[in-house]
């Protein structure tokens, strides 16, 4: 039984991820932990699979359709997640011996059954907090300014988050004359907006029944978006509520302290695909990327639907491999082995020798290097060959004329220059032991 | 629709992972991690997901069986993975680019539906190495060595390693008279002593057509158990061919020149679960636990299935979740919130002050500390007893009196005491700024 190459290829849509792919995602998520705890955020971790009556739940049609479902051998209804909100929110509904607020954090795989295309994958890493058990905007304005300093802690440059609000566009919508029941849909082509034609906006809009000038409202809706500065001044042409103007006079404060008030802007096209927002809904983005790298918001019904009981809470998601992308579109981050600092490779096939190659190596580890011993099956050359590909730094070569003079060959892989190094700079007495 | 609390417990078989229970899981990948980069090897990850025909080409019966199988929206048979074998085979098979040999190592999740039992789970987190592409025994030495320093890195205090060979079993089952039909289903037996009693062994070889001569030979073989100094002697005894005898001696000198030698004991009732073993097989075992811990082999053929090229290969994987209870067994791990260092709570409502507050917060992370600062939704005293639930150390309070005269109030959660500490100390000056 022999594979063909397509076989022997990840399953559609998934990627394997050999060391110099790993590593700079592990850079990242090292960076993107920091920045949670800093904040008090502890990290947590869920079953991949989740009963399918738990993820449909307050998913929305369209990710409902994306989840990777299937009867376990029990019968069950089992499905992959799809992201980590659902599961924590479950956690957090049995798990009432938790304090409340719960901050947590997550690093973490999540599944889609979606067209596979750049930026798209069906099995993708997200970063993540949630903020669970307070209603405050300062918990808002906390769970932003935690998105922020993570994207300023990679690096990554210029980016926007685009906030807009569940609430405010419901009741522009209610104010333009459209039942609860359209609504639904009415989100869906706003959220549209941008990826396809005004024009082909407005066509959906009245396809769904509405007529030309409520059409043209929307899209005017949809089409707002200016710095946050300017918000509470539209919110008013508007007409939005005062709770609303409020709260986000006092976000916009807030923010203001965080010193991050200047990478927000208003948008009101921002709907969000998942059903389970409920206020503040925002999305981030990188310039020349058309893709939000990240997304959030607030879901203060989601415990509730498990649990009973009312629970607000806030957060967002990251794509990591929408992050590394654009990390390496911006020269970032650079695909490479993680350095291994010695190869130690013994000349001949003395016990002695060998010995002495595997107790050298030993004191290294110990003084906290990597270090690869030779096997015996490659030549000197063809073993220096293999090093300089894997990334090596010194290249020691335990042979009988030096070791007789107490010394060892390092090789500086970097330069390939060479110089006699007594073994008593590894830890080895002159007995060699 | 609210849900049962066994609707929101994780699907049968699965834990969730919150913070107290992750990171002493997080510190033992931490430590796992370091040993395996300390021989050199670079970590690795795969999807979740596998080609079924991919999982199930050598994984034999048993965990063929184990495998969550379904078909995905397009029709495609998949898996998830019951191993990292594997997968990294598959990688291994078309990224013909990787310099040979490979040291690769991995941390991640795995699947069996297993019946859920103490150490049983159908969700589980594995560590392990391959090193892929060397048929030395320096390689085989190594990789035991590797899983030596893994278990003593963790602290976990007395282990065994049994090491048997499946092509020396193979070889005495021959010499017993045992077709190659039959060998899977004896060797299947054998790796039920010491679960089930000896009658029973004899018991269910007779049933396999074996002779009670036969049945008694090959018990006392599964029952040969000594330490490894040992095993030459008993090889010969059973009559064990010269190239065996001769890479069994050179193992024994290489695991004593490794120091490891005196972990090791052989033991020819291990045979290991999985089809694609070729060579050593061995288990880790600590004692007063039954399950093994950790186990692996060389599997010379596994990769060649996939490829059409031959290519060695040895390594191993250890049960997270059984290293965990076991290290919680012996008091050498404990569950614990890891510590928040700071929490910041301001008095009242004045902007000032909050702003005070996050800066003071803001300069504090800066300096690498992890902060909570307060909603503004607790009493001052229930913000204490949360602090304290959550592990806080310090606990500030911005007061209105304190900062007039440029000072706040610190508490020291450990022991309730208090000072004033100025707040020229946390890089705020003394106009608050």
């Amino acid at each position: 039984m022999v594979f063909d190459d397509k076989d022997l290829r990840p399953v559609r849509g998934m990627k394997d991820l050999t060391p110099e792919e790993y590593y700079p995602m592990l850079q990242v998520f090292d960076k993107l932990a920091r920045v949670a705890e800093s904040f008090g955020y502890l990290r947590v971790e869920t079953p991949a699979l989740e009963h399918y009556e738990i993820l449909k739940a307050k998913a929305g049609e369209d990710v409902i359709n994306e989840i990777y479902y299937f009867k376990d051998k029990a019968g069950r209804e089992v499905g992959l997640r799809f992201d980590m909100t659902v599961p924590v929110a479950r956690v957090v509904s049995y798990r009432v011996d938790v304090p409340k607020p719960i901050r947590w954090y997550y690093i973490t795989k999540v599944w889609r059954y979606d067209e596979p295309q750049h930026g798209r994958y069906r099995e993708f890493h997200q970063f993540g907090i949630e903020f669970i058990g307070s209603s405050s905007v300062r918990a808002d304005a906390e769970v932003l300014t935690v998105g922020v300093e993570a994207l300023k802690a990679l690096n990554i440059g210029d980016f926007r988050v685009r906030i807009n609000d569940r609430r405010i566009i419901d009741q522009l919508l209610s104010k333009l004359g459209i039942s609860n029941e359209l609504k639904p849909s009415v989100l869906r082509v706003m959220d549209k907006r941008g990826k396809v034609p005004d024009d082909e906006i407005l066509r959906m809009l009245r396809d769904l029944g509405l007529s030309n000038d409520t059409a043209q409202e929307v899209l005017r809706l949809a089409n707002t978006s200016e710095g946050i500065d300017k918000a509470i001044d539209s919110f008013k042409e508007f007409g939005v509520s005062d709770e609303f103007i409020k709260y986000y006079s006092e976000l916009i404060d807030l923010l203001d302290m965080y010193g991050v008030r200047n990478y927000m802007d208003l948008d009101m096209g921002i709907v969000r695909g998942l059903d389970y927002y409920t206020g503040i809904v925002f999305e981030m983005y990188v310039p020349d990327y058309k893709l939000s790298v990240g997304g959030g918001g607030r879901y203060d019904n989601l415990i509730e639907i498990y649990s009973g009981k009312p629970m607000p809470a806030s957060g967002f998601a990251m794509g990591i491999e929408r992050l590394l992308e654009v990390l390496e579109q911006r020269g970032s981050i650079k695909r490479a082995f993680p350095q291994i600092d010695y190869y130690v490779y013994v000349l001949g096939n003395d016990r002695n020798y060998l010995a002495l190659g595997y107790r050298l190596a030993a004191n290294l580890r110990a003084r906290g290097n990597k270090v690869i011993v030779d096997t015996g099956e490659k030549s000197l050359r063809s073993a220096l060959e293999y090093a300089s590909k894997v990334n090596v730094r010194y290249f020691i070569i335990v042979g009988p004329k030096e070791v007789s003079q107490g010394v060892v060959r390092v090789r500086d892989m970097s330069n390939w220059s060479e110089r006699d190094v007594p073994i008593t700079e590894f830890g080895i007495n002159a007995k060699g032991e």
